[in-house]
């Protein structure tokens, strides 16, 4: 079988983990997420229908409006999400479009991957939150209702170390923090996931 | 903003159309799709509980059992699917397992994705199927009542070029082939996806 050279993509997977704290002071321009959402728009969609749309924040003033309505981290209790320094200073908002289509498939975590991957690559980082308070965001933005809120991409130059590591006896998925403030995620062993 | 150089994403994500002709006679070892289900191990999963599992096929027998449950580009209306000779060499199946969680929000369309670009870095190509007759192909390979079948990727070395252009004044999204074969895919400008 011919493979092409190189491991790109295995380094990028591997260096794209779900980031929570940031150089808030990093900025990143419009310019950019028009960029990463150009790769998403070329994506794989269900019947090709591409009902994705998407809402870009990278002022200040805006992520502020984003951020108080989102969940961090559901499994860290005692952290209410990243102070003030330590904020995205991005955000891609996937949205819906029932106009176009009734259901969205897993088309939005195919867009949110490949838009996380080219941020990975410009050495940026970010977070697929899905807990988010739809309908308080949805007023405090003026999201068509026609929109379903679909996904919050929250990005940044990330601030924290993430490592992946295998199930523990216990077999807990839930990912921790060590006091030095590293970041770990349990992930099932490939023999695990594979189907004999 | 640091920007680390390269464009790899961007290349990969403009080489990962949706393929559905191929030389079968490349084969693809059971090892190449090991590695492509390890890269979609490592990715983001809601609350991390990691739902997937992976179901393998590269062995003409097999292949020929999941080829004849799957339909074909709903949209090429005299194409009933690639003939024999043509047809993927490999197959990975996307479950989702419900003894672990009771849905898979885009799980799959983030493992997808990343197993598709890690296939296109290999000169390989794929294309995701949604379109599947599910209860024939459980049957067909045995697979158990608590894995539900998300996906079927289909996977090969592409024998046929895809272009995408942008949608026409009649504004269809429908894939179509022109007298040379060459599948052309519209798709949405960057204006009409980004919510001003």
């Amino acid at each position: 079988m011919p493979v092409k050279g190189g491991n790109v993509i295995a380094d990028l997977v591997r260096n794209n983990r779900s980031y929570r704290r940031f150089y808030q002071e990093v900025a990143i321009g419009h310019d950019t997420l028009k960029a990463l959402v150009d790769l998403a728009r070329c994506c794989a969609s269900a019947a090709n229908l591409q009902p994705l749309k998407y809402l870009l924040s990278c002022q200040p003033d805006r992520n502020g409006l984003i951020f108080k309505h989102l969940a961090w981290a559901a499994y860290l209790k005692d952290w209410q999400g990243p102070p003030e320094g330590e904020r995205p200073s991005a955000y891609i908002i996937v949205l819906g479009d029932r106009t176009i289509a009734k259901s969205f498939g897993c088309d939005h975590g195919i867009a949110s991957q490949t838009i996380l991957l080219g941020a990975t690559e410009k050495g940026l980082g970010g977070c697929m939150i899905g807990a988010v308070r739809r309908q308080e965001l949805r007023e405090a933005l003026g999201i068509a209702k026609h929109l379903d809120i679909l996904l919050v991409l929250a990005l940044g130059k990330p601030k924290e170390t993430v490592v992946l590591e295998g199930l523990g006896p216990d077999r807990d998925v839930k990912y921790w923090r060590d006091s030095q403030d590293v970041h770990h995620v349990p992930k099932r062993c490939l023999d695990e996931v594979i189907v004999p």
